[in-house]
């Protein structure tokens, strides 16, 4: 029967990480417990929505953990409801104490809460992933790259493989991360300092978002394990689990275009705010567009719903080639691929009021490169 | 035709205070726009939801607003969408023009929006309120003394007249507020400077919440004037109308004793974070409740929810004399209690398990007392 002392904070910061791979709408009502295991070396959270899976692991070597195992043990806890009590406890120090079969009593300073828990009997395994020859990446590298294509994946059910962003890594070193919900795509690339094996998986966005979530700036690298199905990233303490979606990931190099018509280099955030103006009123109709007009080296926007009110406004540019052009496109789609750009300058390449225009950095075109399929209006 | 020129800030700040007397789900569609008055002196913005009134002056004298009026008018706007719109805009400065009848083109930058609006002529007229005889307070004082009694109104439309807090004018300087939902009672009293005309009027709670909301902290004090059926609260550019509760309200005088069996001094930040912990679990259970035990000079907080766990818990006292007693009540009643109560500790004094209970001050114990009935258990 479980018993041990630890600190507050640092149980409630693993137990809230764990918790972001635990839903409590689950169609599986075991799946809304938190998994504590305790054995001699520390404590195993584990949290699990079928898609992800969070282990946590607290060594009683952490110091700042204050971890003092009496007995080990193991219990199942309603997630949500256990945080929110440990999170309301007095003291910085808890005892926890299984007092008989799944019913426990946390103590903290003069309070005294007892808990009824479940058998991890029910408990379904994680399935195991080979933790071998991993892939080291940078946490800051990989989660700037999550924040760059994830949004561009599909949110609808009816192509699911869209829904996922896909990670290539070829030539042993040559990264890829692309995303496309068909109406715009998201590719970032990044050349590895050391050679490994070659993969080709897809992986759910919403994975993705919460692996961001999970692994925090402290966490200066991941190790990254691949089995048919799964891939895990995992770090000193953490290991996160995602199923990888099944399926061809549709062919997006042959999107990208090596020749253009019109290119303009813009401010990011001027372009930004433009769309956001334009949005207010071309959000209020339909299948609101915004019209982009290139004319005699001029840049203007343009919406008309007929309804609520017209925008016009010039925007300026910090450089601009190429042919006149009328452009028409959702302006949430700009507004978004701005936002995951964090240079100050954006270059956009039109090709012809037809062709998806692309948008890459001011100050780097090589590796980040999106693109917009434009609306025809007539 | 409408024209003038403003800061835009300053012109959002004033839409925005307005905007909080503007239901975006009103029944009544007309009640969703804000009517923007222009002349030769400002602008007045008015809101209204049909029970709360806002209009907001914006003088041309007033230097920050850099107000220029061209051309007077009136129009009705969409208030959430044009407040948006201006928001949005690039400039410090805003050009309002009327191009057309109940349409509007705004220029800010190189940005130029152009909205339409209705004809001012189907919005409601506000009743006037005769501005005599003000009764001056300070806001702060006020707004301290909403913040004490309004929370404890009831939300049910069973007994309207107790959705209201009561607010009496006695003896030329007495005032008094007072709010209860029948389980729980708040009532705040001070004695005015000034002698002035006594009044008697039952203010519905969500027209002194907003008013909080709509007169920061910058705005010292505030003008009440009365009608019939309705408050006015005026600063130098807002004026606040409300409309009355009609109905008696009950005799609350009665409720309050002078003799008590059991009195303590407790923390408030203890005895408040005790009773989250009891209301965690008691709140898993329906009519959850907490019972307290006074017991040999210890007092003891303790929840048992067979299905889902137990509290029990030593609460620290500053001071105890009396009875033993053991009373049990909902936690939700003395937590938000205890949020109204400023002083770091609290007096709580007992009648008998199935009397209400008292709450004051520590520190002061006549003009501020809260009531709590408990819930009888066998």
């Amino acid at each position: 029967m479980i018993q041990f002392s630890i600190n507050k904070n640092l149980f409630l910061q693993a137990l809230n990480a764990t918790k972001r791979a635990i839903s409590s709408k689950n169609a599986i009502p075991i799946l809304s417990t938190i998994k504590i295991e305790v054995n001699p070396n520390g404590i195993t959270l584990t949290g699990s929505n079928g898609q992800i899976s969070i282990e946590n692991f607290i060594s009683t070597s952490n110091q700042n953990a204050g971890l003092l195992i009496t007995s080990v043990g193991s219990i199942l806890l309603e997630a949500s409801f256990f945080i929110n009590i440990v999170s309301s406890l007095p003291d910085v120090n808890i005892d926890f104490k299984e007092i008989e079969q799944q019913q426990i009593v946390l103590t903290s300073g003069k309070s005294e809460i007892t808990l009824k828990g479940k058998d991890v009997e029910h408990y379904p395994r994680i399935q195991e992933v080979a933790a071998s020859k991993p892939l080291v990446l940078e946490t800051k590298l990989l989660k700037s790259l999550i924040s760059e294509t994830a949004f561009a994946a599909s949110t609808q059910e009816s192509r699911p493989i869209l829904t996922g962003v896909h990670l290539v890594l070829s030539q042993n070193k040559e990264f890829k991360a692309v995303a496309t919900d068909s109406h715009r795509m998201s590719q970032r690339k990044l050349t590895l300092d050391k050679m490994t094996d070659d993969f080709d998986v897809v992986i759910p966005s919403k994975s993705l978002r919460e692996f961001s979530a999970v692994f925090t700036d402290d966490i200066e690298s991941v190790e990254v394990f691949l089995s048919n199905n799964q891939m895990l990233f995992r770090s000193e303490n953490i290991s996160f689990y995602t199923r990888l979606l099944e399926g061809n990931y549709p062919d997006t190099d042959r999107l990208l275009m090596n020749q253009f018509e019109t290119e303009i280099i813009f401010k990011t955030q001027a372009l930004r705010q433009a769309m956001e103006r334009a949005y207010l009123i071309s959000n209020a109709t339909q299948n609101g567009t915004v019209k982009l007009e290139i004319n005699s080296g001029l840049v203007s926007a343009h919406v008309n719903s007929p309804e609520v009110g017209k925008v016009n406004e010039e925007i300026d540019t910090e450089h601009l080639v190429g042919e006149d052009l009328f452009i028409s496109f959702n302006p949430t789609y700009l507004i978004e691929a701005l936002k995951a750009l964090k240079s100050d300058t954006v270059r956009v390449q039109f090709v012809s009021p037809v062709r998806p225009f692309t948008l890459t950095p001011g100050d780097d075109s090589e590796n980040f490169i999106q693109l917009i399929t434009p609306v025809r209006t007539n």
